[in-house]
């Protein structure tokens, strides 16, 4: 049984305000919970309507039985799922490409649906690590963290300012910007490793950063009345797709 | 300046149920309605605070000036912008691929978000035709009609069974489905023309279709530990790109 006071630190926590000053996200749901307990992530606490078998190496997670009302007193989901946990955020540490290795970069990417999609389909393309411009959306924003599903655990982040970190990175690895009047990405050779820059979803590819760009490349549009650019998850997709494609063998 | 009846009768268009008794739709802000203005769709009543330039074949357009206070309380978006027009629902008639002609058939797509997303992919590639499952969403809920931006006027959508609807295509088209456990696309010869059928975002698609699909097609993931699919539009997306790369010369 949770205390008034329990639930009320609890809410506490759907402000980003205090996850931030907790350092602390919050991830609901069996399937989530799962993975979680198979990843090297801290979990803080545990909240659930049913036990749960904790692999070894969890046992001492402190899991609370709670009741279906209790649940829906503490959850931030219209259908609140079987289990809610509060999980340590890790040290957002830069990351750099190994060689050949290939990556993502963001410049501000602001919507969570978009940078939640963006990060599933890197996972899908085996793509282990986003470099985030400062505005970019927060990658624990609850709803990236349970749109994402297990991908969020999969994927390595940060948050820098793309032209310090393009400078580090820009004679070892190719920087692929993704611009409606670049090379058409079925024409282009497309090395195996290297950044994929990604632009904001209304502003696109901020100026400052298109000196530090090696190709510019486009998703060519089959529909000449079509003045508008597709959306930023799709557009990465499309482009990771290609990437890969291109490499297969 | 709007009387407080028609005020309340324009906000009652706010309920899907009003727009399908009127047989109409909402199309909000000044770059959807230059679009309009240069399209087909017949403009029932258009609201603006600003003066717009009709071009002759709209000069008979029951256009009236309003304050921004009027545009707000009849508006359905948060941030009003500038134009509001009621708009003529076109009929719907079902709607067949010409010989070579590569459309969409979506088998229940539910979320606006992921209706609008997919009509702007198909308007990108070229895509003029999409046939929908009948529970897929509203073509003409405001969401969509937003998202998709011109996208809209330009892409013939149309609601039916799909079963009934392959049974008359069958035999001239293939139909391509997008199955987790499908072949490569990347190993699979695609036609020039053909059906793309796109699954529900849960439940994929449904059996009852299956004996329908000519070919089962998926896109490679690079990743063994994932689970998940992507996201039905980004799916799509990358589905239509290499229909389209493949066909190109």
């Amino acid at each position: 049984m949770l205390s008034k006071n329990k639930i009320k630190e609890i809410r506490k926590l759907h402000l980003a305000k205090y996850r931030h000053e907790q350092q602390c996200f919050i991830a609901e749901g069996p399937k989530l919970f799962e993975e979680l307990l198979q990843s090297d992530f801290i979990i803080l606490e545990a909240f659930s309507t049913t036990p749960f078998d904790l692999p070894p190496h969890r046992a001492n997670l402190p899991l609370q039985l709670i009741s279906a009302s209790e649940l829906e007193s503490i959850s931030l989901l219209s259908s609140p799922n079987q289990v809610f946990a509060i999980v340590q955020t890790p040290p957002s540490n830069i990351i750099y490409p190994e060689k050949d290795e290939l990556i993502l970069a963001l410049d501000n990417i602001q919507d969570p649906g978009n940078l939640g999609t963006i990060i599933r389909i890197a996972d899908w393309f085996g793509i282990h690590k986003l470099v985030c411009a400062p505005q970019t959306a927060d990658r624990f924003n609850p709803k990236v963290v349970q749109s994402t599903m297990g991908a969020i655990l999969r994927t390595q982040m940060c948050y820098t300012p793309l032209n310090d970190y393009f400078i580090k990175i820009k004679d070892t690895h190719l920087i692929y910007g993704a611009l409606l009047e670049g090379q058409n990405i079925y024409e282009t050779p497309l090395s195996k490793g290297g950044v994929i820059l990604i632009g904001n979803e209304s502003k696109g590819i901020n100026q400052d950063l298109m000196p530090y760009i090696s190709k510019q490349i486009r998703i060519p549009s089959y529909n000449a009345s079509n003045m508008e650019s597709l959306n930023a998850a799709v557009a990465t997709g499309i482009i990771c797709a290609e990437f890969r494609r291109q490499n297969s063998n």
